[in-house]
C-alpha cells in the first residue's frame, strides 16, 4: 500500500465558485489526486491520496481519496472542481471523504512516514514496505510540522536536488516505487 | 533542449465553450503541458512542448508552447482552457503558437527522435543531446504513424511495463533526463 500526504496550507475550505486555483491553490490538490491514483485507463487500487487543508474559512479539513473504492471518475481538472465541491457540501461519493481533522491527530495512526526533502538520503537506497510520504504544497511543509513529523520516526528521503511541483514529485515516487516493486517481483 | 510532441487524435480544433475533457480530451494536452514545461516555481526554459491535434472541425493544428519565452501563466487547467482557446482564435501570447501543420511536416525537421514504447531499449541505457520525444494519448500512437516515424529514424525507448498516462511519462521523462545530465556534470 500507498499513501500520500499533502499539507495545503492555504486551500479553501468551504464551497466555492470559482476556479480551484483562485480556491487558494486546491490546483494542487487536484494535480497530486491525478498522479497519485491514475495510470493509463486504470486507478490505482493500492494507493491512497489526503490532503489536509488549512485555508479559510473552516480548517482543518482531511480530504481522503481512496483509489480502493473511487468510482465513477474522470481525470480533468473541471471533474475534480466539481468533486471536491461536492466533498465540501456533504454529498458522498464512493472513495472521497471529507472529515473535520487536523494533520497532527492523523499523523499519530500512521507508520513508516517519509517526508520528500533533497536534503533526505536517497530514495533509491531505501526499502519500502507500505509507506506514507508526505509532500508540501507550493510554500513547503511548515517547519515545525516536518520538525515533528521527524521526531515522530519519519525519515527524510531525497528525489533529487530539482525543485519539482508536488505532483510530480508524487508521479515521481509512484515511478520509483514501480520500478522497485518490479525488481523484487522478477526471478 | 528537450522536445516533447503529443499526437491528440481527438481534440477539438477550433474555440469551444465546454470543458478541455469534453472538448477530445484536450484535457490530456493541458496535463502534458502541465508536466513537460512546469517545475517549483519555475518554467524548464530548455524544453518544448508540441501538440498535434487532429480532431473536428479543423485538423489539424499545430499547438507549440516554448519553455523559453513562456510568460504570464499559472499552472492549473482553467488557466490553460483560456489560453488554448484564445490561441484557436488567433489572439497572441508570448511562448504560445498556433499554426495549420501536420504532424508528418514537422517531423522532417527532426532528428534524434524517440518512441516511448514498452517493448523499446531500457531508456536509462540511452544517451541523449537533444531528443525529441512522440507521445500518444488516451489512444496511443496511431500503428502508421509510430511505423513512419521508425522508418525516419526514430528509436523506440521504455520507461517499463506499466501503463502510464500520457503527463505521467512526460514528468518520468523529464526526471530521468534531470538525473542523467546531473551525472554528467558531476565530477
Amino acid at each position: 500500500m500507498r499513501r500520500f500526504i499533502l499539507y495545503s496550507r492555504t486551500g479553501y475550505t468551504a464551497p466555492f465558485s470559482g476556479s480551484l486555483q483562485e480556491a487558494g491553490r486546491l490546483d494542487i490538490v487536484y494535480q497530486c489526486t491525478l498522479m497519485a491514483l491514475f495510470a493509463s485507463h486504470y486507478i490505482r487500487r493500492d494507493t491512497e491520496f489526503h490532503a489536509f487543508i488549512y485555508g479559510a474559512p473552516n480548517p482543518p479539513l482531511h480530504l481522503f481519496i481512496d483509489g480502493k473504492s473511487l468510482r465513477d471518475v474522470r481525470i480533468d481538472e473541471a471533474t475534480w472542481k466539481r468533486l471536491i465541491n461536492e466533498a465540501f457540501a456533504g454529498t458522498e461519493h464512493p472513495g472521497i471523504r471529507i472529515s473535520k481533522e487536523g494533520i497532527e491527530t492523523y499523523v499519530k495512526t500512521l507508520e513508516e512516514m517519509y517526508v520528500l526533502s533533497e536534503k533526505g538520503i536517497n530514495i533509491q537506497d531505501v526499502e519500502f514496505k507500505s509507506p506514507s510520504f508526505f509532500i508540501g504544497d507550493h510554500i513547503g511543509l511548515p517547519k515545525k510540522f516536518e520538525d515533528s513529523l521527524v521526531k515522530h520516526g519519519a525519515k527524510k528521503v531525497s528525489i533529487g536536488k530539482e525543485r519539482y511541483l508536488a505532483a510530480s514529485t508524487v508521479d515521481i515516487v509512484n515511478y520509483i516505487l514501480d520500478n522497485k516493486l518490479r525488481e523484487k517481483t522478477q526471478y
